[in-house]
């Protein structure tokens, strides 16, 4: 099979910066701009494969770092990869555990969790939230990372060559390269020191990547630079200069949606058209709709799972998009979480049932949720795809409501 | 809608003492012999409506007890009854309360969440596991039962007209009325006395159940004993021959299947043959043929999801029918958990994408367990009913395996 027969990306319509096309993988096709769930461990919270197909997920990002921590990746390249592994048949993109080397480092020491969360942009990723003052799990030197496992303190060294053979041997369709996931307290200096590392290891991954026949596969280079403009744009010149297959904007996007909003206008200009673009950690409805707005074509993040989880669900007329179903309110409503919602949870049960279940601790309560926030992510980028073909996609952003005013 | 129109039991064939037929509710026919899959707050975990009706589950079982504490009688009233709130439209069996009369009474004060859990025979209905030398959370006297709520603190009267109200009004099917399960440790002279106290609850159940209009739902009566042979002789005599529509063997059936065996082969033989008979609390696959080839024709237990949510899954071929997911030699395994079985776990997934589920801790790995757990117990049950229909139960019995002689 010729990679460039595989892998490719096509715009077929534009909206102002925004476009709708379609990225063609070794495991099918993805209409974009396309939400990323988040299968950090070869697996959505509750959701079989076939309940993500009937939802309409496209595309499922999975993490090289919990993989290797389990079940290891001789266990699924026994299974002849992470498709045949999971039961999931479409294409799958792998991270790279950057924003472990954040999270597990600095953010630990610094007790950023709140902060992870929020806007370092790969915030919602799956991983622990860090601790404050806690030991950092990760010592970070120009070979790679060496991270002290939270499972059972064992260590394992991810190196940029080395990531990418894994993404490779697994068979992800896209790949993260290692980079640099830096803390929103680092100094302009020491985000410097990072940024010039991360583009190092990028070249490294690249370097790899070529070495390798890639049947289709796809790496991405990242761009970091927190919140530090020509940081930023300085780190876009350089990656978009780069023959990697896509570009992603990763780590700290800054302390509001503002802010990514500005890190997205410094960095998206020097991106060439033709390659798909893609924000690391992004999923809010309203900092979805701003990316796209900007020219972004793929996003993932766990936030709508994790909402899920904690009952929590996303619906188009609530404040802030969030329904939090266990409030008494819902007691005895009889109604769905959304009256034109066509995901199986609404067609089928009430909100008075999700609340019992949620307040009985009841684990269907959470794999309805799932099924419902996830859906909703789908409509909302099959909302934004027809708006962009349509030329309506600033009209569907003001019909979204509370979206605020740039 | 007439009563005697809409609930009926059929036996359409015998093979010695087991039968198998079909029992009409309003909510549709039920083949016996069957399992009821244990949803006491009205779900099971993880499972949809629609997995259970895709996996072949026919009738399951509530509890009136718990749905009591949460959500409250009056939520699932302002849904029309168990099914529109649940989303599920088969029939439903309502279980009364009587096991937690034990399990939060005599079983805190003694410890016997080990007992209860095997032999009670009730033991595996949903309740919390009792610690030793707890506190008992109910009171019994003639009246009914007090229970001190687990979740507030809050106190909670049951009597045997309230349960059977309760089982009406929520639209249950078949109900159970309310008894008095007795403690193993009980003496001759306390279980005598319980069991005489459930009879005289017995005749107060019918008369409310009588008195009120029950457009075809159905009550049973509960046989009770512990593992006293005049004592279960006596229960047996008494509760059938009153005016239930189907005839419970519940409490606690000593101390191993042959006693469980022991406590059937007295009590059976006073059943009328034209009643559906159900044995409370039993399920594991050894227990299941035994009683069916007693003449059972409904058996309910937690067990096979119990069993799923700690990655124990039921297979034809392995020691005991379990295995055990978590184990290392399955790390590897790329086989479905059972070669010829046609549950959607078993066509989808690998025992080494379900061992990395459980070992990862993903909510994905228990979903996937219980549902196939419970098409084991659905597939069992059909071999069951096709073999008593060719007159073929003892070969069926023989090619189970490591079903031990009697």
């Amino acid at each position: 099979m010729d990679k460039a027969a595989v892998f490719s990306f096509e715009i077929s319509a534009r909206d102002q910066r925004a476009r709708a096309g379609r990225l063609s993988t070794p495991h099918g096709v993805i209409e974009t701009p396309a939400f990323v769930p988040v299968a950090t461990r070869a697996a959505i919270p509750g959701l079989s494969a076939e309940d993500l197909k009937a939802i309409g997920a496209q595309v499922l990002i999975t993490n090289a770092f919990h993989l290797h921590l389990q079940p290891g990746e001789e266990v699924i390249r026994a299974a002849s990869g992470l498709q045949r592994f999971m039961g999931w048949k479409g294409p799958i993109m792998i991270d790279s555990g950057g924003f472990q080397i954040f999270s597990l480092g600095e953010g630990r020491k610094q007790g950023l969790s709140k902060v992870a969360s929020e806007y370092t942009g790969e915030g919602d990723r799956g991983e622990h939230p860090p601790a404050a003052n806690a030991k950092p799990l990760v010592r970070v030197d120009e070979a790679g990372a060496e991270f002290i496992s939270y499972r059972d303190g064992s260590r394992h060294r991810f190196t940029p060559e080395g990531v990418v053979e894994t993404g490779l041997d697994l068979g992800a369709d896209l790949i993260m390269p290692l980079d640099e996931c830096t803390s929103p307290l680092y100094s302009y200096g020491e985000t410097r020191a990072a940024v010039e590392r991360t583009h190092r290891w990028a070249l490294r991954s690249l370097a790899a990547f070529q070495r390798r026949p890639a049947v289709g596969q796809a790496l991405f280079g990242i761009i970091q630079g927190g919140d530090f403009e020509d940081l930023r744009r300085e780190s876009a010149r350089f990656v978009a200069g780069q023959a990697f297959d896509g570009l992603a904007i990763g780590g700290y996007l800054g302390q509001s949606r503002a802010h990514m909003a500005q890190v997205l206008k410094w960095t998206i200009p020097f991106l060439p058209e033709y390659k798909p673009r893609h924000l690391l950690g992004i999923g809010w409805v309203e900092d979805v709709l701003e990316a796209v707005e900007q020219g972004i074509d793929l996003l993932d993040c766990a936030a709508p799972t994790r909402l899920a989880l904690t009952g929590t669900l996303l619906a188009k007329r609530e404040k802030r998009f969030r329904l939090r179903i266990r409030n008494e309110t819902f007691r005895k409503d009889l109604r769905p979480v959304e009256e034109d919602c066509s995901c199986a949870t609404c067609r089928g049960y009430s909100r008075a049932y999700l609340r019992h279940l949620f307040m009985a601790g009841e684990p269907l309560g959470m794999h309805l949720a799932v099924r419902h926030n996830l859906h909703f992510m789908e409509i909302l980028m099959g909302q934004i795809r027809s708006a962009i073909k349509d030329g309506k996609l600033a009209s569907l952003i003001r019909e979204w409501g509370n979206y605020p005013s740039k």
